[in-house]
Parts: C-alpha cells; sequence; structure tokens
C-alpha cells in the first residue's frame, strides 16, 4: 500500500462553544476545571443558557490534531461521525477547507452534531461539557480500510473508549493498521475517562499501541499515583514510544526504554489551553511522519502547543509549516 | 415613559463565519475588499465551500453595537428577525448572555437565520457577503414600543434600508421615539447600501434623524464626492449631532454647526476590521446617553473600536468598562 496520508485519525466530530467564564462558574455548576464531562441533550441546554457569550468553531481532540498536522503541511484524513445538521456541514467544510480527507456519512434522523461546551477560566484553563450526539454513532463500518492501510500513522482518541462501538471501530483498525505494517498511535484524552476505562486502555496500550500521548494528569491516572516520575516509570517498559506532557514544564519522550526531555516553547500570554494537547500530537507526528530525530519532534510539538494556547480555539490561527520554517525547522 | 434602555438598537440579526483569505481570494469571487454585499442562498453555499477554515461567532451592526454598550455597562435592547434554527439560538444565547434584551419571536417555517461570511485579508480589512434569510422578515409590527419609547437612544442599522418592510419599521420607530422624546440615532453601514438608497437616506437623515454614524466611504458615497472634507461640509448644515469615522486617522463629530477632532486609540497590531464602526457607535452612544462631554464620547468610541480590531471577532472580548477604567474614564 503505498503513502497515502501522514496520519488517518478516528475521533469524535465536535463543533466547540467557547466562552469566558470565572471560577465561581465552574463551582456553581460542579464543573471540575480542566476537565471533560459528558452531559446529556438537557443538560447541554441547560449549560449553555448559562453560559457567557461566545464563539463556535471545529473541534474535536483527534480532528484538532488533523488540522495542526494539515498546517505543518502534512496530509491528513479524519474519520468521524458528523449529523446532517448545520453543525456537521461546518465540522465538514473546516475539516476540507485544510484540505483533509473526511469522507463519512452523515447521519441521518437520529441525535445533532456533537458540541463540546468549554468554559475558558482567566488561568486559560479549559473545562468542557461535551454532548456526544451524532459522534457516538461511529463504527467499525465507517473505518475506511484503505484510508487506514495507507496512513503513515493511525491516530486513535481515547475519549472514544466511552462508546462500545468506537471501542470495536479501534479494534478492527489497528488490526488494519498492523497488517499493513502501519504505527497506531492513541492519546489517552482525559484522566477521568482513564479512570473509568483503566483495566482496557492498558491492555490496548501494551497490544496495540506503537505510540502513546499522554500529559501527567492522564498518566498518574493510568498508574493510580501522584508521582509523575512513578507514573513514567512504570510506563516505560509498556510502550514502544510515547510522548507525556507537562504544560509549562514542557514533556518527556520515551522511546525504546530511553527517556529524552523537552523544553516547552515559551509564550507571551496562555490565554486558552484548549488544543494544547491536540496540537502538541499533530507537531509530533508530523516530524515523526517526516523521518525527523524524536528530539525535534518533541519541538515541533512544543512549537505547535504554544500557538495553540496564545489564542481562544482549538486549532492553529497562522501556519505551522511557516512558523516551524522562522525557527529553523 | 421611564429611562428602561441606553440604547434600543433596530438591525439585522446575522452569525458570522469568519476566515482569513488573500487577495487573490477576493479577486477570483469578484468580491470588493472592505464592501458588504447581499448574496442568495445559493451564491451563499458556494461561496462557503470555497472558504477557509473559520469561526462562527454572533454579529450583525447593530447587535454587535449592543453588545459593545452592555459591554460598558449600559443598558440594551435588540430587535430584530432569526430563525427557529440552531444559528438562531446562537444569537438569541448571545444578545441575553450579555445582559441585552431580545424578545422577538423567531420566524417559523421560512428561510434561516442570516449569516454572513465575513473573509479578512491580511491587511485586517474585512470584506462581507451576507445571505439575509430570516432577517428581512423583520416589520413594523416587530417593533416593541414599549422598549422604543423608554429608551435613551434608538439606533438603527443602515442596512435595514435595503428591506421595504424593515423601513416603515424604521418611521414606525422614528414616529414612536419622537413622539416620547426620544434620540433617533442611524448608520449609514455601507457605501454601496448609500449608493443603492442616496435620496432615500439623506430624506430620512434630515427629516428623522438626531445622531447620524457614517464612515468616510459612505459620506463620500451620500453626497457623491472623493473629498472627505467637501462631504463633512455638505453633510454639517444636514445633520444636529454626527460621527464620521477615518480609521487610523480618527474621526470628527459635527454638533450644531461645530466640528471637533478625535484620535484613533492606537492599536498594537489591527488583526480583523470586523466591528470597528459598530464598536465606535457602541462607546459614542454610551457616551451620550450618560451625558458625557462629547469629546469624551469619541474616546470612547475609539477605545471600544481599538479593542475590537485587535482580535478576530465583531464584538469585545474584554470589558470595555474596565478598559475605560483604566484609561481612567
Amino acid at each position: 500500500m503505498p503513502d497515502l496520508y501522514d496520519v488517518a485519525a478516528i475521533g469524535n466530530a465536535i463543533v466547540d462553544v467557547i466562552a469566558p467564564c470565572d471560577d465561581a462558574f465552574l463551582a456553581t455548576n460542579g464543573l471540575d476545571k480542566g476537565a471533560m464531562m459528558l452531559v446529556d441533550q438537557a443538560q447541554s441546554a441547560a449549560l449553555y443558557a448559562k453560559m457567557a457569550a461566545g464563539v463556535e468553531t471545529s473541534g474535536g481532540s483527534a480532528a484538532n490534531t488533523v488540522a495542526g498536522l494539515a498546517s505543518f503541511g502534512g496530509g491528513g484524513a479524519f474519520m468521524g461521525k458528523v449529523a446532517d445538521d448545520w453543525l456537521g456541514e461546518v465540522f465538514r467544510h473546516d475539516m476540507k477547507a485544510i484540505g483533509a480527507r473526511f469522507e463519512n456519512a452523515p447521519l441521518v434522523g437520529g441525535p445533532g452534531t456533537a458540541i463540546s461546551m468549554i468554559n475558558v477560566t482567566p488561568d486559560a484553563q479549559r473545562t468542557m461539557c461535551t454532548y456526544l450526539g451524532a459522534s457516538v454513532e461511529f463504527a467499525d463500518h465507517d473505518v475506511e480500510d484503505d484510508v487506514v492501510q495507507g496512513a503513515k500513522i493511525v491516530y486513535l482518541e481515547g475519549y472514544l473508549f466511552d462508546a462500545e462501538a468506537a471501542r470495536r471501530a479501534f479494534a478492527k483498525a489497528a488490526g488494519l493498521a498492523h497488517g499493513a505494517g502501519r504505527m497506531i498511535a492513541l492519546t489517552l484524552s482525559d484522566a477521568f475517562m482513564v479512570e473509568r476505562h483503566r483495566a482496557a486502555l492498558l491492555g490496548f496500550t501494551e497490544t496495540q499501541v506503537d505510540l502513546l500521548f499522554a500529559n501527567e494528569a492522564e498518566v498518574c491516572s493510568l498508574f493510580q499515583t501522584d508521582d509523575f516520575d512513578v507514573a513514567v516509570e512504570q510506563l516505560r517498559p509498556k510502550v514502544k514510544l510515547a510522548a507525556v506532557t507537562r504544560g509549562a514544564a514542557g514533556s518527556v519522550i520515551l522511546s525504546q526504554g530511553e527517556r529524552l526531555s523537552v523544553a516547552a516553547h515559551p509564550v507571551e500570554k496562555v490565554v486558552d489551553t484548549t488544543g494544547a494537547g491536540d496540537q502538541y500530537a499533530a507537531g509530533f507526528m508530523f516530524g515523526l511522519a517526516r523521518g525527523r530525530p524524536l528530539q525535534q519532534c518533541g519541538t515541533l510539538a512544543s512549537l505547535a502547543a504554544a500557538e495553540v494556547i496564545s489564542h481562544y480555539g482549538p486549532r492553529p490561527q497562522v501556519s505551522l509549516k511557516d512558523l516551524a520554517a522562522a525557527e529553523g525547522y
């Protein structure tokens, strides 16, 4: 199979509603700062009514990563489920406008396109309440064989472990990818998600995953410890390759037992951390797919994360390709 | 009638889709830089398919002004027409979230909520293609008598001169406002709109308008001249009060034959000029409604305009009240 894409991603197809809030708003509404909470349609409507005026923009963790990859000049494909409504059109438009493949048929006659209400506190932390809507209808028959087999890296969004049908889709994608000699990458997505599915995630990671992305909270949750170094040491023998992020403290790359440190890229003012992990993964996988050394993969990852946290919204607002070139990469 | 609101505005209820573009995109699609062009549903869909990935956010010129007024701490009301669709819900949510009144019933079973596709070039100029959808169904029975009679200033969006029904609504609002001793403000909105309705706008201005807002291109179009000073001199005897903006060159206030100059507020980097005129009007009317001297009204106006052009989107992203306080107002 020829190389058709640098990265093919499977994830929730979500449109974000982003608005500022204060800490009191989170407390009043029982929201854990920095976490992602699933809500049903009624809870979604009730929360939206209380939110400040916001902006709407295409989101979804893995979809954001594909957008970042495309911004670096990489070839990306996305698989996920929207509904045949206005939000679904927006999501599809934005994916195609960045030059990525997105061909899954929309869901007709079911719930609407998924929406994530993202409340951003003055400390730039984002707290998400997601109504999954149509996105949970993604199933194994939506996995496009030739896209998976033709992608250098197949990237799976951990959030989908919440949906039984999506886990079957992951198993199918992993089988297809490995059969074609491709690499499977997984992001742990959220510490609470890890708590809900710890055993399944560990099992999947050990047997199917070639590249794991996690942040500090997620890797600590995976090994039920508060100590980052303990968690990293436990992770080390279980993964071929992993990148663990620590916000302003940079990130750690584990490769065949080796441990590399990567500094965070400096940011003048952190506005909204939404998409930081997604863009880190974009930069890392772009570097990896293009054969760059691991340290440089981490540097590209940090650069992309720094860009996205300097403004509202989960996707780059400038060309990451130009940004990387300006930094000499 | 007691003072219920500082400003009650009538305008098109629009959701904006904002995306970056280059000059070649404007040329290829026959778009005049800086102008607002009306498109039908088919043209709207065709243009959207060609646009870059963007963000969606509540817009509409007069609605943006109400948002700015609310951000200053002013009491605002908006009258306009959305459809009973998702975009209409977003528009209503955002208006209520800023604390403004918006109670007009949505249009059921007709065209969808109006959408404006705003392409922003690297020089920060915005070029708009608007599909008016449900917003043109705004009619005189949608004018809320008590809101108009209870507002210190009734602000009318010139764009509505394109719709016959809305012009009847303007006539009704003007009658109600003047009967209650209120002030009518009008913005000329767009140079091409002025060209289409020059005579009607001049007549309405001379007989009904107490406060006129225009930019350089609009006032020049009104008097069919290329010379700003000639246009201003022609305008001077026709208006009680007017504020004419000139971008970075500041603005001119005409009051009972007197002419005042106001400097533009400095901006580090102009990102997107969408909403500059809308926020200028917000600051000016907030000052006027609160009895500030005219020069200070102009300064508040310039401050609000400077904030909005420093980021994507037509509404303030920080509290204009706090911003004004920090500047000593």
